[in-house]
């Protein structure tokens, strides 16, 4: 059984919709620019990650599956017919990274995450995280997101939910 | 309220039991020295990330939150006492790493990760992946394992699950 359809019987897949607007996340507007995260916010970031990237993130993690460095061994063993696939963990540093960089000091609490399709190396992906819940407490706020990421820009690769705790609801950009 | 008091609240402690031996798993012996994966199988692997290897990674991701590259903002704002801590996704990669050095060719499917507590730079971690479910399905097999991190011996940092497709169930090493 090719592995796409052993995949695809543990996901069926879905519709789902994509926009590829890079615009500003629609959070409430306070003191002229600053803005404060609303539900249903989205955050994006698009990346493409190198044969350099694989291999820096193999050395610094130690994970040296040959499905991320020999493209011969991905086709063959794996049936990943586009060659060396980007480690999923990698790909899924974009969700903490992206809030990070919108919330600078934020905390990750949980992460839960779908590895629907392999994203080769050099393939253009776009994280995608959206606002689905915020609580603050005392000082802080806790604050969830789907966390999604695309190729072909309808195509969802990688599915899932993180928990964070953030200092602020501020944007920082 | 401190950062480790409201992580507290989300995961309640509970009691846990921890074994640091590094022998071999105990999976079925085939034909020799060769074994398979048998359920209640653990992997373990101990590892100290280093504020080098924290550096490369946020390089590899783009994941420059100060937590992670200032000590002083990291006591300040995110209230870690220890100063820089090491990222979360970070130390949730010695999960497939350790899979992956077992079982080349396998493929991630799903991970769920609770961060429970910060794991500082510098300091020992031991992940731990033990098998608790294998199926075949034609050439191939599913495998999923309970996911944790400890550091101090006893003390859980992540706990977690995780979803494989591996080629093979015999143990690599």
């Amino acid at each position: 059984m090719r592995l796409h359809r052993l995949i695809r019987i543990l996901y069926p897949p879905r519709s789902i919709s994509f926009c590829s607007s890079s615009s500003p996340p629609a959070g409430k507007e306070v003191k002229g620019s600053t803005r404060l995260l609303e539900i249903g916010d989205v955050l994006r970031e698009c990346r493409r990650f190198s044969a350099s990237d694989v291999a820096s993130y193999s050395e610094v993690t130690g994970d040296r599956n040959p499905v991320h460095l020999d493209a011969d061994f991905s086709r063959r063993v794996a049936g990943f017919e586009g060659g060396r696939i980007v480690h999923g963990m990698l790909v899924a540093s974009l969700f903490p990274s992206l809030i990070a960089s919108h919330f600078p000091g934020a905390i990750y609490v949980a992460q839960n995450l779908k590895f629907k399709l392999p994203v080769y190396v050099g393939e253009e992906v776009v994280a995608e995280v959206k606002a689905i819940y915020t609580k603050g407490i005392k000082n802080r706020f806790i604050a969830k997101f789907t966390t999604k990421c695309f190729t072909n820009q309808d195509c969802l690769v990688i599915d899932g939910e993180a928990t964070t705790i953030l200092p602020t609801l501020v944007l920082n950009k």
